[in-house]
């Protein structure tokens, strides 16, 4: 059951020279080796061009318009981690601003992943504090009612358990189990090995066609060529 | 990790009175009890008027446009299961007609939980099989792509265990983890309990302002009157 | 300025009678009276088929997640009101239930217009208590910070004002601003008488080409037919 | 090109009577008889429950706000006919009502399906004159802009010319081009005729994993069963 | 009553210093010091990075698909205005180009808001003159139907009255009473103030559970902390 | 009908020239010489900021969630075409990214138009490889399912058919038919050749309601200037 009202301060994190090597893979790469799972939805946008980011997760379970819990998650950061929130209901809000930003910097934070609003983006900008999210919007909110840290979560479609990795970047977001870490590098590592050799085909005119020996597939599907 | 191309045959269930107990108290009354988590987006609507259904989950991993994985279900479906299905990318097409409903209905399923499009809903509505769908739609769907049966998924926002209780009605799904069914029972049944007397004073005139004591918290908060 | 924390007890209230006329006209012709302006976006559906209502505006602005408004502004409600709420962001909670409903009833409202969720719908339905919404889900709401209640309000893109008549149906809701009322009723009136009449003809076969004398104004516009 | 300010007045239908045996086998048997192309988009749903319709396509292409054209298409309609208009943006205002639907029955039309919005639809209803459209809305139009009647258009995804089959029911609107109209419905009926024997085979317990052979795909596929 | 077919040419502008002190502040601070109301929605997006503008409102009120209003409404532009614009139906046609931005930045406009669509942003971008829209859209629209200049508008969920203040930045719009500019600047600056102080201290390391002294009321909400 | 499991290999191209000059133009101009058709929906949008591209089209259909036939539509490309996609569901998935890239470009593509999503964005915008698509997405596909290659097919609601001149920028993208190319083109570039002019009139002061002659209209359309 998802716990409301708590904080979970030992937390396993997964190892983190794997996240930066995930990282330095790329959504897309890992995303491939996971199987074509834990992506969060495309709606995530990240606020400016160019950003990207990885990290072990902490995460926030947030009330519609209240962002009380991204307080008590600052104290939980560590260097290294990223910190990633869903709401229990749709909202826009803006939960998190500049000051924020500067509070999770401290702290060692690589970045933010929201399934809500965001807002001081010019300010997160400047300060290249990267942030995934579903809005942008000028709107505050309250500190009323409690949520949870460190608990499991879904954020924008994915399942979030603390410690995860976390990828980020203009392709989207993808959670990495802490447990299949290491398989999931060992995946992404081989898979991008291969990926220099293609591209120089390819770009030699090569088809993928022919690269990846579709035709014959293709013509058992029934494939016809019409002059 | 989400794992992909792997069927549990072995799952332990919610008890089947409990999930019915649940199930008469509806969706309102039991997320109230769970804490106000739990609950599917609202995108999530009933098939027909007045639809209403609760069980077990069979849960179900779906890959965009491909119902494979529901065929698989079915076999693992047993008397008083509820199937709930999510899938590892937005789609809208139907999944789901007479014919799977057919089938469901045979192996004792109590209705569909599915992130998805469902089709033939005139007929469903005829079977009277509840379905909970993102999308009504004619389309088809291939049988190409392996998902999962019986693993942790995300449906609609909310994380479900194979197991645990679905109670659906027309405010929507909620899912009580299977560990905690008989504690949310307990406080769902407990608020139930004073329903009805708060029902016959608001409808003899009482206000909530002063049934609830509302007045010195608004007072306190800075409520003003102008007349 | 938007006033928070204000309820103001003393409303200029439009002419029941004049608002029950509106209502027996419906939404579409009054919103061809009104000039095509006053209409709430078509996102607003009634939670059941048939629903019509009308009334004199009681407004509420309310906050996201949070219902305490509604409390507040039941006491407010005079035989003949119909209660309409916009919030100061998206949010799809259901802030409204059979509880308020029966409450609402008590006091004499004919309805509720809300620009988010509302919950117990199958219980509201059989109250016959109609309401307009953006979403129905079963997700309850807290009671923390104050709104308002009978100042103007934006509520689904239309400005309202308390007092103003709401007319509400299939087609959806218009907002009827107290001082133009009669001369609305007087417009919608006319427009209604020829209704019958022009009916009838295009029932007959008579194209409305020809009743409206379209045939000239399209030929100038450059309308060409080919055989 | 699409031509803008025409009308055709002289179109190939489709014959009435594949049209009608299309109509009768339903959206969801006609689109798999297609290869599942030819659907309109998932959110196009009928104003009433219940409602069926089929006939041959009198195209139209609208402007946004502006329901001039079809006025325009009325004259066209013959009986067993069924309108299907395009708009050249999007736009959700009520371009059709009860006046234009006692036009239209008047002529012969079966139903109309509107990539925008409709209005009266209580009065639509009573006539059991059905109609597919993306949005109910009171909102009146202007008659100002040219479009044009009995060209190519696109709705709501779909390819639609003039003399085309249109079937529509509660799972959706298809489209069939004139020229395939029977070899769709020899591939419809075809797969209808099984259906009989397949739903009374599921109906008695057997899995659709046998019946249509699947366990072994799946084995190929990789798909593991754990106990 | 909205007012169809009507130019107001004598608004009460707010003061300009006014709206330029609150500019700098940005819509952030604006909107906090508003009490958190008076924001359009946060789809209302800058056509470029960086985009900020401020002014004093003239309102237009257009029809769906028709810019007719917008020639109307530059000749009503005073140098320091900002046009923001509501459309009677949602519509996302480009409205607005290069031409007309000339026109406006001619006669001293800061900047549109518009609940539509703009084109040509690329000139647009070049010129630097500043677009909030929903939508960019290539598509043209007519000039066919009265609006209204300087009647009061609800853009994007707000209300706004001719000679409003209004803010615009990359974290969204709002607007600012013109009678209650000077109290909300005052506000805003004071919060403004000890933003500094709370960012060094934040950046030292302080945690805002401790600045802002929000480890009690926690406490007292019941948070319970887990090793 | 649509057809599936076809190439057409011998499409009759535009003329290279001509797609080359209404490239210039840019699809606002072209849009309006086209009559205001043939643009694609705005949730198409370029991938990065100062796209621009023009090509004749290779047209694509696509299954949701496969992107076989991209691989099978790069060996179609002559240099100087542009690859349209079209797909029979709705899908966000990341059809496409830079290992197609590199194939497409070496091939002589122009860009890419999907109506769904891509990947490898960073890359793209390395590459200068213009996409305009729904989505960005991580997502991967799988290659199970025949579609189409060179067929008409529907692209975010615009008809396409093999061979048409496709126009893409910052506002969006436009199909303008081979067959109508040159007269499209002289439309264009001669509502292209007065543009100079009114810019430098309305940048000196000139109101678009005197060059247009607009004030007579209004006038009769009954505009009221209130003082």
């Amino acid at each position: 059951m998802f716990e409301l009202g708590v904080v979970y301060r030992n937390i396993q994190r997964a190892d983190g020279d794997v996240a930066a090597k995930l990282g330095t893979l790329g959504t897309a790469t890992v995303h491939e080796a996971m199987g074509r799972v834990g992506l969060l939805k495309p709606y995530m946008r990240p606020i400016y061009a160019g950003a990207r980011a990885h990290g072990t997760a902490v995460t926030v379970l947030l009330q519609p318009g209240d962002n009380w819990m991204l307080h008590v998650a600052a104290e939980q950061i560590q260097p290294g981690d990223i910190v990633i929130a869903g709401v229990t209901a749709d909202c826009t809000d803006g939960y998190f601003g500049d000051l924020l930003a500067t509070s999770f910097k401290a702290r060692g934070a690589q970045g933010l992943i929201i399934d809500a609003g965001v807002r001081d983006v010019s300010v997160l900008t400047e300060m290249q504090f990267p942030v995934w999210s579903k809005a942008i919007s000028a709107k505050g909110t309250v500190k009323a009612t409690l949520g949870s840290v460190n608990i499991p979560v879904v954020c924008a479609g994915a399942q979030v358990n603390p410690g995860d990795v976390v990828v980020a970047d203009e392709d989207g977001v993808v959670v990495v189990p802490a447990a299949s870490a290491q398989k999931v590098l060992d995946k992404a590592a081989a898979r991008e090995a291969n990926e220099g050799e293609k591209r120089a085909k390819l770009a030699s005119g090569v088809l993928g066609l022919d690269m990846y020996s579709m035709r014959e597939p293709l013509r058992q599907a029934g494939l016809r060529y019409i002059d």
